[in-house]
């Protein structure tokens, strides 16, 4: 949520001459995304995200996220899409950063999201893991059980000042998660982050997604376990079940879970809030007097973990098995 | 630069129906203006900008501010043009702020102006005095001497840790300048803030001027003196009478200064010069660790003021008298 990096005219000149999109009209930063600098230009041929990649992305996995996003795009996921310069590049520099144009996608996130919505997230995210199911590059998901571990050991030593208690509960569910955490599911592209900011709607119906920058290589059915803890509780922290069951199904019309996901589906939403907890934590304990990005509170995760410990199956979501 | 307030789907559609604008199709928190929180908002009928007014900016003058934009676009200038609603106001509420929507302007700031930038800016601020010259509504401009004098005495006290001496060179300079500041002089509108980040160009041309936040009715000449000052010194801080000349010819061709501004300009420079350093030495003064906001250097604006100090009349500063 910030412009981390200022850009030049004479760098951007420079870097847009190696595209053919005509004049720059205008360039506003803008408010999206907490990792990247992001830009929204206005070329001649069209409206654009322009973005700059900071240090916290790793440059040799740019190739990963910037041919995901092209590939999703060609078989007919509405995200945004990468535009290759003249040399057929889809990626860049630009004051010093890596940086990529992609297209500019209509559309607002919703902030209160009601049944309706989470039918067409399920839909949209079985649609996302059909389109990646062919996408030939692979990315570790390295906020997994092992990533877990570390941020365990990173986030223990205070984790009571949090929540007295914390730190012991941590290293109980860690155990129990590394013991019981499902192998041998079916695996493929995930979005890994499928929160509401990253997912546009437009006259009711879902209109794209965005931020490609967690997607790896997981069991598709965590991915759907992460939105279930996204989408599906209200202010309260309580489950709403209309809006699992509406999730579940919308995911189902285009891809059903097998046998081995219901079965496994608690434990999924179990290390997926355990696993926003985590870096929530982090981030918390970490936090800078005044920063740019506020953190969010870890414990709205915890209370969601609480919930999935005293999940019995997969009917406890809405799902009719 | 910085979204200070967030917008509700509840409260955003609430606030455009009450307008004639069709459907949102986005909307972008942008990093754009210090005071107030603007969003890019595409709707049916076209690109506008969002403002909610913060607290630094007082309500009561909000009618003269977007007033002023009207007046200005009705009379020719390029600048940002309120929106009225179907009640036929330019200003609403939005999110327990008061809100206005205005056209959206293209072009770029740029952020190295070259002597033929300077005559266009030097032109569109004549034209900037002529269009408001009939604008019924006036504003105490509160960053005058008696302002200025406020400022002194806040900075006074810890004025020495920024440069050893400062503080009563500060008293000195309010002194002389309360006792040699212009009197009488062509009053009217000015911007009183044009600097490179308020003006766009687009295609080698002027396109628009922006922020008319600092607005208010005082010496015309006197808002020319802070161009120069804006716009004419390098970045070593050495005056450039390529452009001030540049600057001074551009402001000319559309309206002739009077024998008095012409008497006067090199202590309005020099006024115009300690304005911008006063407030930047406070706002340095009071700077948060880890703020939205970086200061900017206030030793910037002592270096301009040491120079109009020694300029002996305007041909110091490239006008042929």
């Amino acid at each position: 949520m910030a412009v981390y990096t200022e850009v030049s005219d004479e760098e951007l000149d420079a870097f847009m001459a190696t595209y053919d999109l005509g004049q720059v009209l205008s360039l506003k930063g803008i408010a999206e995304g907490v990792e990247n600098t992001n830009y929204l230009l206005h070329a001649e041929k069209g409206y654009f995200i322009l973005t700059l990649y900071e240090k916290r992305v790793r440059e040799d996995e740019l190739p990963f996220f910037v041919g995901l996003m092209e590939h999703l795009s060609a078989h007919g996921l509405t995200c945004p899409q990468p535009v290759r310069n003249r040399a057929g590049q889809a990626l860049g520099q630009l004051s010093g950063r890596p940086a990529a144009l992609v297209t500019f996608l209509e559309g607002m996130s919703i902030r209160r999201p009601e049944a309706r919505h989470c039918g067409m997230v399920g839909q949209a995210l079985a649609g996302l893991h059909q389109a990646g199911s062919d996408y030939p590059m692979q990315r570790q998901n390295n906020l997994s059980v092992e990533g877990w571990a570390q941020l365990v050991e990173r986030a223990h030593q205070r984790a009571d000042e949090v929540m007295p208690g914390l730190a012991d509960e941590m290293s109980a569910e860690i155990a129990f998660l590394r013991a019981h955490w499902p192998k041998n599911l079916p695996s493929g592209i995930i979005h890994a982050d499928l929160f509401p900011d990253n997912v546009f709607f437009l006259s009711g119906q879902l209109s794209g997604l965005i931020d490609f920058y967690f997607a790896c290589t997981d069991s598709l059915a965590y991915d759907l376990a992460i939105c279930i803890n996204a989408w599906c509780f209200e202010g309260d922290t309580s489950f709403n079940v209309t809006k699992g069951m509406a999730m579940l199904e919308g995911y189902q019309k285009v891809r059903p879970l097998t046998p081995a996901e219901i079965e496994a589906f608690p434990i999924l939403a179990r290390g997926a809030a355990f696993r926003f907890m985590l870096t929530r934590l982090v981030d918390w304990q970490n936090m800078q007097v005044g920063a740019l990005v506020k953190p969010k509170n870890p414990m709205e995760y915890y209370k969601k973990l609480r919930f999935h410990r005293q999940a019995q199956s997969v009917r406890d979501y809405g799902l009719h098995s």
